[in-house]
């Protein structure tokens, strides 16, 4: 693992490092703050996973996370979203695959399954790394994430449910196999069998049984794609049949950008951290 | 004025608009937070003026100051830090002078005169834009900054007591007549006699029989351009010699970033809405 960057921040580290990914086959970046408690022992570790064309950078810059984080001695990790690099194959003009479109799966299609396996590296690779090089205490995770990241958020939860002590998120994409920017980029990452692409969806996952404790998710009412893109009704739904637990808050007035995101920050990382304590 | 995007955001609205600029003689551009108490009756203006290299957009986005605005009620004004566009005189490779280094004076020297003139822009013209825009109670004002923004805030405050209830700074250049970073932008942008300079270098001003209440500064040990470019022990001692008490908070292994600047920013937003509360 390479240090890029440390710099204090109330009270802890904000930190960005890459290193050599096996699961992805090229170098990753990932930034990951530690709060002050971590003098102490080890802290708890809560994932951020980032929407579509973001990087391990915008929820560093516009997340406000660290104050409270610092206050409540919570690691935070952000990864990237996608393989990146020269190498990598991509499509340039296309936001919604490719470089910072990898949706938290496996693909299994080539050029892209030598890359794209951001399941794997986001399950197993990185946590392994997050065990080794930080003050990490493993059996305390919580994951949450923004629109992609969000359904990145419940759909690994729902497949790891014992790792998990919580999962939340903001404007998640709840049914990818099914909405517009999403449903190409599964057919070109796990090919036109949509059986397979149940399992990186989450109303698919608890239609065919995964079960997670509870969600949170905020969702604001004036966001572009609330109706097309993301749907928070369609897991509403699932979530109800289920007998899963959902706290759904809408947000009158609130768009999917990063000054929605960070005005709900706070009520995330609490609701985190009352799980993690338990 | 033109709107470029209004967001929601803690309760309030994050602005940005533009202006064709008569001191600037350019469009210019600037971040304004109104908090949900503005819907009641004006309320107080806070202006953060920023550093070199920034435009009105890095503290909007990196300087966690909505939160708290939101809670106390404060207009959070941000400008640009000089005239752009491809009409305007620069030094495109240089940091220091031209495009985002206007340095909060009226130049003096052609071709600079014509444009750069942010004394008369951030005194005179946006605040009567900001009155006539925006549900602004005028006669509460604090200023703010960082670094070269600092140095604005710290002689604009200097120059017009009267006007404004606070004055604090992150990091701010203290003496930039003499600093490295700032004395070739002063010859360039007020000509090669000094005694011209004194009215825009904070030391100097005081020297020379400006008063302000107090002041609050923020100063990381970290900073790498705390020897060279900032030394607050400059305007520490001024202060003393002319009995203006300066809370001068050295903060260990805090650096000179929006890392560090986030994890103060609700000290001073506290400092300041106190003071406009009197």
């Amino acid at each position: 693992m390479k240090t890029i960057s440390t710099a204090k921040s109330h009270g802890g580290v904000q930190g960005v490092y890459s290193h050599a990914s096996e699961a992805c086959a090229c170098d990753m970046t990932f930034a990951v703050f530690v709060p002050p408690q971590a003098q102490n022992g080890p802290c708890p570790v809560v994932w951020y996973l980032s929407g579509l064309t973001c990087t391990h950078q915008n929820v560093m810059d516009k997340g406000e996370y660290r104050r409270l984080a610092a206050e409540l001695g919570l690691i935070v990790v952000c990864p990237d979203t996608s393989p990146r690099g020269e190498s990598i194959p991509d499509e340039k003009d296309n936001w919604q695959f490719g470089c910072g479109a990898g949706f938290y799966l496996d693909a299994t299609q080539a050029p892209f399954s030598a890359n794209y396996r951001m399941y794997s590296y986001i399950t197993e690779e990185l946590p392994a790394l997050i065990a080794k090089e930080f003050p990490a205490d493993m059996t305390r995770q919580a994951i949450f994430g923004h629109s992609m990241g969000g359904h990145g958020a419940l759909t690994i939860a729902l497949k790891n449910p014992e790792r998990f002590r919580s999962c939340s998120a903001f404007a998640p994409i709840t049914r990818p196999m099914v909405a517009g920017w999403s449903k190409p980029a599964f057919e070109k990452y796990l090919g036109s069998d949509e059986a397979t692409w149940r399992a990186y969806d989450a109303v698919a996952l608890i239609e065919d049984g995964r079960r997670f404790s509870e969600f949170l998710v905020d969702q604001g009412s004036a966001d572009g794609f609330l109706e097309d893109g993301l749907r928070p009704w369609l897991l509403e739904e699932v979530c109800r049949s289920a007998d899963i637990p959902l706290e759904l808050n809408m947000r009158e007035g609130y768009d999917h950008s990063y000054f929605f995101i960070s005005t709900f920050m706070d009520d995330h990382l609490r609701w985190h951290a009352e799980r993690l304590a338990r």
